[in-house]
């Protein structure tokens, strides 16, 4: 069987990630290309992953006949503008979330995309390829849990690294907590109960790493959401998780609910101490989430391979931004933001 | 050491746990009589519990010269009335929540308790006195997680009780499921923050049990709440828990957190079978607290004997009754509600 | 209702928790008199407890016609003699394992309770009558787990205990690990299973406190066991549990397994800190049975009231003893111990 | 850099496992050529997996100069002369275990291993790379939880399998339970505790399916060990787990105890439904130790590219086949079984 011959657009960390996995883990991917204007990158790709084509310019790349894909793995700022270059260059895409900064952006792409309706178009929601998560939705499917009507989501960022992100400079350019941590639990909500945010009232607060607030940011936020069918939602988000890397969701159906990772344990082990019954936590977010980002991948050949429309799509991406600016809002107005599409 | 000569007013479901612990599992205390318009109780206390003297009018009881205590479990609407005559009778008090049914009458028992300080009252907030909960308070209070800043609360009656609910003609004058069911989780969060609720929104719903909306009230409701020391708070309520009987908390600090319950499992046997590993859930309250009740009743004979304050005030339950009266607005009006107090 | 009045004799460690409870805590009982040589024990009993009567000579006490019941907590030695004289006495008798100290002991005691089938003799192994045992027989007995051919029992002391208990000189005269420590893990056994032993293979080791094997004794012992009706166990025992006291037993049947404490967590309060999440675990046998030894004695008085026989009988007592010895010789010989009855 | 060329003899279920990841998800390893009798099973690997060359005779395959290395999952009597006659062609060899079917062949293989120190050679224990084992021996070996005494396996095979295997024929020649599924169980102990087994006993039950008797096999067994350094092993294995696979292993320590899947949880999602808090279970080994196949290759090529010597060695394979002789020799006399190696 014809590999699909793909060419990736960033090589930061979780480019590299990908483009591991697209050398290596991916069966029916061949990584053809990199671009890159960082040459240690392009390096790295080239000796550690066999890599034979590189480029510094995202155009040229896309030019290349040879390339079936597009992997958009860039600053998000240039999402919409690098997947509008790929797919009119007629190449499939893969872009990491978010779509765009802005929702008239998402639109825009929206318009690309559906302009292209022979090309894939997958978005990097990929929490839903978690094979936890992925089982917790195969299961609703099956009636496991009757209707969901609530959805809880919780996504704290590890606490032992919020120093070096107030180092970093990132926190007054994230967009703040809602737009930088909220969109992957909303995609989750939305997916899980089928029917779109209609509302969000949102609360903050910062009370551990005070140099947020001097950041403009908030520490922790927790949001309650309303839904088109009725449904609810809970999310608690935050950067300041000391045990490890936090994301939990439940859903809760009228015939049962279920919990996905409800302690996100590190692995299998236990241990037993002094202290008593130790389950020690994933460190952070590629530990946990190693395996769905090979399976989104996989995904993603398996869609241009078969033409089946993939997951995630662009229009998850759109509403998911829009709830988290309107979130964003709740947050800075302390009012309830009512959503429409 | 002389016993404390108790009389108990209103022999119900939870009258009779009550009146049972004070005959049997209270060291120091001594159920002498009681009070109830109902023969068969009356004699449900004569001939199971060996209690000597019996009343149908509380003022009688209270009159009674030998009685150093009266225990209140009449119906909430009385609780003031009550708490009042035996008060003004000289005796120490233990009320079951809610303290009274509008914010006026609240303060009107604060002024009766104020005016008797050699009299010990105490309100029936059991959950505090769980053992579990109570760990969980002393952890905190030890530094065990820091400051705590966020608390989450969950409390769910079993879905297998709220058709013969719905049957009894209860719903329409319980005041709605926050009044009726928030409160224990309202002094909760309270007591773990260590500060007063200042704003509080609400949502709910109705999706299985659709005579809970006939019946003018919601199935499931989602709060959030701003404290006055800046801690948020997150809860869920609801009556149609399909596992059982489902009260958890977790209460997160800057250093740790504390999750009380996380699975309100029946006892300590695991059950594998084809399902897989299996941990059957609690009952319903009698199940889950049944050690609590027992627990508050020691800790109001101690305070009896020793003059010690309980750890239960008046001022807690108007606290929790003004909160709960506020989140009952916000759930009805859909607005974020402020509370003065 | 006629209280039963008790007279007990032993005023040990846990013959005040046996006397608390029957002065505090079971319904129905009376602590009417106490035995001890021990003149500080006696004043705890009269001034704590507020018993009336106290004797230093237990044929005295046996002789005082006002008591129903005698409940033995004095040295096992001491057990066949004084149970003798108190049915002999005419009076129910409750009596804290082991029922004796060899075989020919426990034959002589089995003499003595059949002499006074009039009388109920219950011995003392309360893990039977904690509620998660209790539950898991009961499950057995509807057919949860189809029939039950393995069992797995774990019951190992807290660490943190291991020196006192070296310095207090109990180990050269205790009988052994397997004499100490198993008799409550074989009686379990025997229970779930609903056979008698037939064989016992045992190993045991010394790693931790070089004293045990100073003072002629092993720290950790395991054994394999065969049953009458081709069932099978296994036992891990010891003086070293790290994490604290560990009782944890598994039945595995036809259908499914029942798996009882296999974290013997504290309470239900799980603490998440930045080593993970952390259930401590019960401190001691007191905290971890503190509900059966209440349940236990409801027990023995709902025997007298009813004269119902009492779900421990004195046979439990030899043949628990039986396999004991046994599996003390398996552990000195390191041969396969054959078991005749 | 240089991919390792693998030709892989043997294509059946685990054959095809091996293949497709040695295909697909091993990076630096190509799988070049396959060799099998059956023609569906080439057809396979040449469409499925994109493999080029194929070969229907083992020593033609060892004969082509373009491979690097052989990976054998041929039955396993004919592993030693497989091993033999690759490595006679200078490649470097993985072997699926056993190492053979007699002590006195594995001890022909560790000759012929020894003789070419050159090559590596591997055999395929891979649970010591699943994460959760492999995670466990780190902690061991960094202390976590002191000197290591006693370790519990568990090993058992899906109830709702046993039918079908009683139907297949194997039964008879697999060399019964303890042959074919302790192995990695035994290897695991003397991996964990550093030490080799010096004594065994067993016992054996039939008690569900009953045809395993008459086909000359235990059901359900369990066994006891010594080891060399003083510590003791407790060893449970069958083929009847109502609730799916059943793989657990404690490893107690002076100072803790580590568990690797106390509960062998399907992943990561809780079900709540009305049987309670409900945690699915694997399904067979595939699913719980997939990812463990990939890392053993990935252990494997690393080892070939670095000269370092592999986890699991010749001798690992010999001595985890001496101890399940010898408790197969315990379990059918009922005796205490000395090794000698």
């Amino acid at each position: 069987m014809k590999k699909i011959r793909i060419g990736q657009a960033g090589l930061g960390r979780l480019g590299k990630t990908h483009a591991a996995n697209l050398a290596f883990r991916v069966p029916g991917a061949e990584l053809c290309a990199v671009c890159s204007p960082v040459a240690a990158e392009i390096e790295f790709a080239v000796n550690e992953l066999g890599v034979e084509k590189s480029y510094t310019d995202f155009a040229q790349m896309c030019a290349d006949p040879e390339l079936d894909a597009i992997v958009i793995v860039t600053p998000s700022t240039e999402h919409p503008e690098h997947i509008r270059m790929a797919m009119e260059a007629g190449k499939h895409v893969f872009c990491e979330k978010p779509l765009a900064v802005t929702v008239e952006e998402c639109r825009q792409v929206e318009r690309i995309v559906e302009a292209n309706p022979h090309l894939v178009f997958m978005l990097g929601f990929m929490r839903r390829y978690d094979p936890s998560y992925a089982y917790a939705k195969r299961k609703i499917e099956e009636g496991a849990i009757g209707t969901p009507y609530l959805v809880k989501a919780v996504g704290v960022d590890p606490d032992c690294d919020a120093e070096s992100l107030l180092d970093s400079g990132f926190v007054p350019r994230s967009g703040g907590l809602f737009i930088d941590m909220a969109s992957h639990d909303i995609d989750l909500m939305r997916w899980f109960i089928g029917s779109e945010v209609t509302s969000v009232a949102a609360l903050g607060t910062v009370v551990k790493h005070m140099r947020f607030a001097e950041q403009g940011d908030v520490e922790t936020a927790i949001a309650q959401f309303t839904f088109e069918n009725g449904s609810l939602g809970q999310l608690h988000i935050g950067r300041a998780s000391v045990s490890g890397y936090d994301v939990e969701t439940e859903i809760i159906g009228t015939e049962g609910s279920l919990r996905v990772s409800p302690i996100p344990a590190k692995n299998r082990t236990t241990i037993l101490n002094s202290a008593g019954a130790v389950d020690e936590w994933v460190r952070n977010f590629p530990e946990r989430f190693g395996q769905a980002y090979i399976d989104e991948m996989i995904e993603f050949i398996d869609c241009i391979n078969t033409g089946r429309a993939p997951g995630v799509n662009v229009y998850d991406g759109t509403n998911a931004s829009i709830v988290a600016f309107a979130g964003t809002r709740a947050l800075k107005t302390g009012e309830i933001v009512k959503i429409d599409y």
